[in-house]
């Protein structure tokens, strides 16, 4: 499974002393660009293709606070794909193996003036690239 | 129903040229600190009995892009309380009335030490106004 | 001089208990859309001519801690103007009337492609209304 | 010199597809905590101390808009340490070696009430390591 880890950050703790909880759903969307980048999937040029996901829906659970001087990692996972959206499931835990959050995020595919398009006849090769990545990842 | 409205500020939006996601969670904290100071039940005061409700869970589904220029409203309400734990639910919309958001949030009471307790053993004043506050909502 | 209040909101304290450094800069891009709002030179009809105004150059002195539960007061004012630049000063306070932060941000005016241009030749309408509206700030 | 380098989040940039000038004064604070781990002053400790380090004051010039899919590079270094304070500077660049931003912020040691204290007496090992950080630092 994809893996992301790094310090939390001072500015992302509030006056609890532990980590605000909007910050883990900026966390995903930092895992997530890694993890598309590594995939030879890089969100900067599907955008680049005029091509947008934004998110549909989010819903999260969080278990344990994380912590400033501690490092947080976030494992993910495409669990669905369509060709016209795509869903995301996350487990962030911290450096002693403790979850800290279980997450999921629904995306959809879009066009510039944010109507929801078909990535299978926008952009058949990135379609290809995703349905390729889709079986890897099933068969870990 | 408690209603919060303001305009969107501009480091709210990302390069989509729309609010990013993760700012929808950030408005509703700003809202129900509103409605539970309107309700003479001050998050602020709560903490300084050195009791907090940290988010436990939250859902939400993104319909309709917010921009900047705009004004938004948060329309939310307590819709359970159990003594130990309370859930909030929210619909964002913007200016013509179109809902750009539904989600809600889950909260626990916890001690500093972050162990749970019970809001009507901790602060029985607190509880009961709380029980009247959730009376006067559930005849809206 | 003109004022922006508003409540301190939760998400903006760190662990020190108290707004985060970053979060003054971004109070203060708040103030200056209701600023110029109020004066008729909304920065959304800016940019909807293709037309932005990035800061160029900021500085910030910090005096003494803004505090969930609190409300600040941004007042701010055009200092300068050349037509193809601006600068803007502010004193940012809590209820008490202590000065929490001074500061002062440099804004030059982009076309989309953010090469520098004059608001006097692209907008001459906006560069009126900017000349009479220092007029009347000089004037307070 | 020190050199801190990560891809620049989606969530940093605003509607004008860049980077907003607040993520830029995070970046420094980001900056800083690596830099002072590796200097074996990480500020966790310092914290746990009860001794704090807020932001004083702080300027930045900003030269040059940082985008997303592409990395920064933040180099920062002690320029002055008296006991009681210190002050840093930083260039912020991209992958092309252009400069994005330059910067300085200001430290104070202060104690849980915020009371200004001398970093030499509250702990002087830690004002020891630091002495020796900056010989080091301005032998470089």
């Amino acid at each position: 499974m994809f893996e992301y880890t790094r310090p939390v950050h001072y500015y992302e703790t509030d006056k609890m002393g532990m980590v605000h909880h909007s910050n883990y759903i900026r966390w995903m969307e930092e895992a997530r660009t890694f993890y598309f980048n590594d995939a030879g999937l890089a969100y900067s040029v599907t955008e680049s293709y005029g091509i947008m996901s934004p998110v549909t829906d989010l819903s999260a659970t969080y278990r344990s606070p994380a912590r400033y001087g501690e490092n947080f990692t976030v494992r993910l996972k495409v669990i669905k794909y369509s060709g016209t959206r795509f869903r995301v499931a996350y487990t962030i835990s911290n450096e002693d193996g403790a979850v800290l959050c279980e997450a999921e995020t629904g995306h959809a595919f879009v066009d510039n003036s944010l109507k929801p398009i078909s990535l299978k006849k926008a952009i058949p090769e990135r379609h290809e690239l995703m349905m390729r990545f889709m079986e890897k990842e099933s068969s870990c």
